[in-house]
Parts: structure tokens; sequence; C-alpha cells
């Protein structure tokens, strides 16, 4: 039977049973934490109701007759990967199919000569990694959420990371994918070879477009060799987060290329002391070196952050770096213990690194919200957390966010570094975009998906 | 009075003074020499007819003026930076105004704090890296011809060079880009900072995009420290491709980053024999590398090179390096002395980079015409060039050409991987990209572009 394109979304039962026999037994699913799972990801936001079904495609051939029938009969269509995103883009509510790739997790192929692997999309990054080793590479994309983050994820969210400054964010580190379109259609975009320009770059159009053009079902990615030498550590206590972004930056001006530089807010610090018992107090910095020129550059960066005033420990052994690390790593734990968060992901231009610090914590104290605060300083991305009671955040806490919101833009920055827009920021999209690009990405979010199935009300509202 | 958009472009003259009244004196510009310029950049190919006229904007008000005046009229537009392209892309004939933004050379900022530099398009690329040199900084992107191609030029094509595989293409070092859109309106693209994914990526969608989308008016660029060290040079010849092929792969095997890794065919070496004079023979491998471990990396190299039966010469002496490197550099002028020339540009993965070798050599012989060949060894694109008689590349060259194309993406490769689609292989787009997905890319340039102005006929034919 064809069912009429105006049958509405809620004759959900017997959409479910076509789906199903169009499937392979045990794809679609109605079990009830299967739905309650797909309704959130880890913003700490959930749709309203429940979706139709889960598929959990195991093959691309899945994810084309899913799209094909929801297509078909305009039902919404919101992809999912590992479930770990910050702005809600994989939430699915009433009337939508959750469309998960998490069982689509195999290498398909790794290639030491091009420097290349074709994975599918469910694969968790730090999974990946494991099996990359035995070849000498990695994949470079380093979002802190690499041990439960996706592949797949990670590209449509353009995932960032804390390596990004020396090692770029996923945009740079993708080759080519494999992508359904709305209508089941499969298309390959970008290209195996290192350089390529055969018309437009739909590959990086993908990268960051959180569902809404298409599924990645394919990733041919970028693999670099592994990077020798011993990693050094070190970590830096300072007053304030102005003086500690100065160092940052000093670092930065003397053309010191660290892996990683992190600044963990006075706030962020003092709720670890609370959280963990340790006595720490200050704005702290985390800086990693690594390459064969590890050991001096961390010798000249631990000289630039003295001369800034800062109270230093430098290290190349693994247990004294992983107590540095532990600071940075164990803020959002902290943040935990005294309520809900909600993570916010603006990021400036550097320079203006300490001006946004200033801004949050001067909103902090307009609006009466604890807004603890851990950036990637060596590319000035902030995440501001707002940390409050209750289920859902207060009207004073989105008050708050969208002053931040404004400041990152006027600074020359961004609503999200790295988390993208989802279901939480859309509507501060228009406001960085302007009028006449958003009105163009909405036309092309058209082009690949006429009917608006593709996570419909996700980034462009 | 408001022109008829049913106007046929023939009534030229009434247009140019009107436009020309709409701009500062000088801008427009109907003098022979102009007009024919604009019809050709350096691909071998030149336009039928003469544009109506040449815009040589001085400002975004001049570039915006003329576009929606353009618009206004159907009027098509071809942009152009330094017209040194090798695809036709900015070719310019009957009934279209050639749009220069070769006046437009300003740096309008050089931001060390923030590593980046904002710019207008028609700098050239070595000039903007000569002004960067006081600040210790660079911008990466390396056509071989960036002494003669404008940034603008290199965003339009995502120029690659010899450095991609270490430094990246043009894609990898822009943050943000200014664009006139078809109906005059200013958009920015992108982000002033290192991460931003707030909705779909038009920065990128518009690097590669060869003036189809809208017309670059200022570009804030990533720029990278100056590379500390000396630079350390090797040359080796080889009894044939497939040997000099399996040394650079064994190079990248070895995990060694060369900055640059060349590969020069025998017919290349032996024409630049017969036109310096110098008896060389055997295929030849240019390799550099540089940063603080330039020499123990080149020292490694160099044993690999050996391995693989090379007659290797290493040196840091300038001199000496510099006669290595002409090698590389002089074959086109060689190339030159013995005929007309059409330089191809496919790539493939590195690791058939021989196949695609013996695969031109097999054609040349098929097809009994000349096809010396360069190649950047370091990421798979090579630069297979027909050497022929005559003002227009002869059937058999257009026959042998499709036949190289069709190879190349049969090993994984594509037509073009740096200089772009332009006039000369749109009619093989269709073939790389799948029909879907060039439909996809054509409604994409119906957004930006719904009356079909901006550069009519290129890349999507």
């Amino acid at each position: 039977m064809q069912l009429s394109h105006d049958t509405p979304a809620s004759s959900s039962d017997g959409f479910v049973s076509e789906l199903a026999a169009l499937l392979p037994a045990g794809v679609v699913s109605v079990e009830e934490a299967d739905l309650e799972a797909a309704r959130a990801d880890k913003c700490g936001h959930r749709a309203q109701g429940r979706p139709i079904c889960v598929v959990h495609a195991g093959s691309v051939e899945d994810v084309q007759a899913t799209l094909r029938f929801a297509n078909e009969r305009r039902i919404p269509v919101v992809p999912r990967g590992a479930g770990s995103g910050l702005a809600g883009g994989a939430n699915t509510g009433t009337g939508e199919i959750s469309l998960s790739l998490a069982r689509m997790t195999r290498i398909l192929e790794v290639n030491a000569a091009d420097q290349l692997a074709v994975v599918e999309p469910g694969i968790l990054n730090a999974d990946l990694n494991a099996q990359l080793l035995e070849h000498g590479m990695w994949w470079a994309p380093d979002p802190a959420s690499k041990a439960i983050s996706s592949v797949g994820g990670n590209i449509a969210t353009n995932a960032g990371g804390l390596l990004c400054t020396k090692y770029g964010v996923t945009r740079e580190a993708v080759l080519a994918l494999d992508v359904v379109l709305a209508n089941g259609e499969l298309i390959k975009v970008g290209h195996r070879t290192v350089k390529g320009v055969t018309g437009l770059d739909l590959a990086a159009l993908m990268i960051g477009s959180e569902g809404t053009l298409g599924v990645i079902v394919g990733a041919t990615v970028k693999l670099r060799p592994l990077v020798p030498g011993t990693v050094w550590t070190l970590g830096a206590f300072f007053p304030d987060e102005r003086s500690a972004a100065s160092a940052c930056a000093a670092v930065t001006a003397a053309h010191q290329r660290p892996a990683i530089m992190e600044l963990v807010s006075r706030v962020a610090v003092r709720m670890l002391a609370r959280y963990t018992g340790d006595p720490m107090e200050g704005a702290f910095v985390l800086i990693q070196t690594d390459d064969n020129d590890a050991a001096d550059v961390a010798e000249k960066i631990e000289a630039i952050l003295l001369e800034h005033g800062g109270k230093v420990s430098r290290t190349d052994d693994p247990a004294r770096a992983d107590h540095l690390v532990q600071v940075r790593r164990q803020v959002h734990f902290a943040y935990e213990s005294f309520g809900n968060v909600l993570v916010e992901d603006v990021a400036v231009p550097r320079s203006r690194l300490a001006d946004m610090f200033d801004a949050c914590n001067a909103i902090a104290e307009k609006y009466d919200v604890v807004i603890p605060i851990s950036a990637h300083a060596g590319d000035g991305n902030l995440h501001p957390t707002f940390v409050f009671d209750g289920a859902e955040p207060s009207e004073a806490v989105w008050a708050a966010a969208d002053e931040m919101f404004t400041t990152a833009i006027e600074l020359g920055g961004t609503l999200t570094g790295e988390h993208g827009i989802g279901i939480l920021k859309s509507r501060w999209l228009g406001q960085e975009l302007g009028g006449t690009q958003l009105e163009l990405q909405r036309q092309i979010k058209a082009v690949f998906d006429p009917n608006g199935i593709l996570n419909p009300g996700k980034v462009f509202g």
C-alpha cells in the first residue's frame, strides 16, 4: 500500500511496521529504552515526546531504504552517531525517526602508502585511533569526548578539541565522504587524493552540517604518522585569567607551537579544589609539547610562563604529567557535583581571549549565575559552563548566554567553535550570519533536502 | 533609463557608457590591449571574441556596482585576478564583462597575535609573502606561479603547489572571505577565529569555486610563523619513473616529511638537457627538507634514495641547491622551446603514482604525442604536458587527454589537483562527479547566481 503524502506522521504504528518490513530483522526498534535514549544527546536538553522508532542501520542500504521511505512520506529523520553531541543536534522527538549509525563501526581500509583510512561513521574516534596505532598512524581530530564520540559525529559537527592549533580541526582531516541524500541516493564527495578541485567542495560543505544535508555513511580520513619523541607537560597557576591569557598569547607570539594549551578559570579551579579536596588557587594553564623538539620547546615555554608570573611545574614523568592534566580533565566532573550544567562554546580571536574571560566574569556577576570556564587558549575557544539548580536552565541563564553570544560576536568571534548549532543555538544563528547569508544557507539546505525531512528545526530553526 | 531585461548583450556600447557613469573615472576600460588581455589566461586557449569592457575595480563598491548593473541586465561577468590561471577560468569573450581585481592589492591588516592577515584579492602571493617577512610569518599556499598569481586567484582555484603535503592547500590557509554576490550584496563568510561551526561552511564552498558563486573581494588568511633552520636540498636521478616513484613512496612510508618532493620524467629531463646543453639522463627527484631537523631528515632521505638506486646529491649550499632546483623549475621553459604547451593537472592517490606515469607514457606512444611530466610526488599530483606544433591542440592531443583523465579517475584520482576546471575541463566534470552530484552543484550555483551571470559556461559547462 502506498500511503498518501499527506498522511499525518501520527499514524506512526503503520509506518513502523512498513519500514521494518523493508529492513533486516532487528534494525527497527520501538523499545522504550531506545526511544528514550534517542530524545537527548549530552547537552542536558531533551526533545518533546519520543521518536516513532529508532533505526539501527547496519549498512549503507539500510540508510538508503530508510531515507527513501521517509522522504516519500515526509517523515522527519534525525541522524545520530554516538549521541555525545552538546547542542542537541541528534535529539529526536514526536513524529520523527532516529537514524542511528552507531552499529556501522567497521574500518574498511587502512592505507599506509596513501596515509588514509576508509571507515564507517559509527566507529568511535578513540577506537579508530587505537586500531591505527599498529600502523604507526593516527587521526588528528581530538574532541575531549573522543572516547565516546563517533567519527561520523566528529565530521557532522566539524569537531575541534585540544590539538587544533597545531593539528587542525576535523575539516582538515577528511578527504572524502559517502553521503546518502534525503531521497536515498548515494553520492561520493571529495577526493581520495591530497589535492582536488573538481567543482564545488561538497565534502567541506557536508563537514559541520549537523545532519541537515545528508547522512554520512562512509568517510575517507587523512592520517598522520605518529608524532615521535616524549611529551612534555607544563602546568602553571596565575593570579587571574588576564595574566594567564597574556602568558598564553606570549607563547604564540614567540612562535612556539605547543600541541595543547588550555586555560582553566579561577572559579573552575575553586570548584575543582572543593570537589577533590586538593588545595588549588588561581587561573590554571596546561601546556603540552610534542615531537622531537618537545623538551626544548617546553623549556622555552617555561621561561615565558615564569616571566608572566606563573607558578610553573614542568615534567616528562607520566604520573606527574597526569596529575597536571587532571586539573583540566576533572573540571567537568567538579561542575556536575554542584548542579546541572550547560556547556557553552564561544570562540574569539586569540588576541581577545582575556577580554572574553573578563566579559564572562562580568556576565556571571550581572545575572548572578555561576560560570566556570575552561578554554582552548591555543585557538581562542572558550567553554563557559553554566552550573544551575533544577532540570532546565533558568531565564537568567538564557539571558546571560544571550549576552555572552553577543559579546563573542562583537569581539570578532563566533557562537560556537566546535559543538555546532543544533537545537540550542539556532535562535542566534542569524545574528552571526546576517540575513542574506542565513537565507543562502537555507536555500542550499533546500537543494539537498527539498522536502525538509533531514533534521528539521535544527541549525536553521 | 532602465533597460529591459531582455536587451541583448550586443547593445554593448550603451552598456559601457552607462556602467562607466556609475564608477570612478578610469575604472571601465575599452582599450584594445585590455580587451585582448582579458580573452586569455595562461592556459594557451582564448575566448571567442572580445569582452564588452574590462572593469578595473579599485574597491568593494566598484565590484558591487558592477554586479548590480550586470545582474539587472543579465550581462555575464567574468572575475579575474592576475590572469595566471591554467584552465581558462578567467577567459572573457563576446558579450561579457571582465571584472578585474588586480588593482585591489592592499594589505589591510597583519595581526601577529591572531596569526592572520586581511588582504584585498589582487595582491600577488609573492608580494604578500615579501611583506609578511618583517612580521616573521608567511602564507603557506605555494603554487609554482606565486610570483605572478594573486591571493584571490589562489583562493578561487584552491591553489596547491609544491609544499602541500606538509603545509596544506589553500583551503587550509583561509579563515574568512568577503564576497560580493551576483546581485551586488556583500556577505562575510567563515570566521576570524581558528574554529567555528555556525551553519554551513560557505567559506570552504567559495574556495575553488572559480568565480561561479560570487566575487572574492577580501580574504582573512591564516599565517604561519616562518619555518626556522636551514633548508637542505636533495637531487637524484633514477633509471625510470617507476623506480623514482618507488623511492618517493618509501620516503612517505618511512614517515619522513619533506617540505617538497618533486618528480620529473625522463622525457622532460631529456628536453631540458637539449634546452640547456647540460648532459642529464633519467627520471629526476627533487626533495627539500626544512625546520630544525632539516639536516637529519635529509640524511635519512638520502639513505632511502640510495637504497632505491638513485644517484643522489645532497647539499645545504644555496648555489648547489639552486642548480638542483632549476632542473625542476626550468622544465617548463624547455617544453616551450619545442612547441606550444597544454599543461594537465591530474592527481592520483600517492600509491598509484608509478601507475599514472606508466599510463601517461603508454598514452604518449599510442597517440604519438609528446608528454613530458613533472609531478608533485609528495601528494600524487602530476602535470603531464602536451607539447605540440600549431596554435591549437590537435585531435590526437584531446583524445590523449581524454584517456588520461579517464585513467586518473579509474585509479581513484581526479581531473584536476590544483588548476581547476575552468573552460578546458568542464566537459569531463560529470564523468568524475556523477550525474547526481553535478546536478546538486548546478543547483547550488543557481542559489548564489539565479540569473547565471557569474562566469557562465565555466566549470559547469
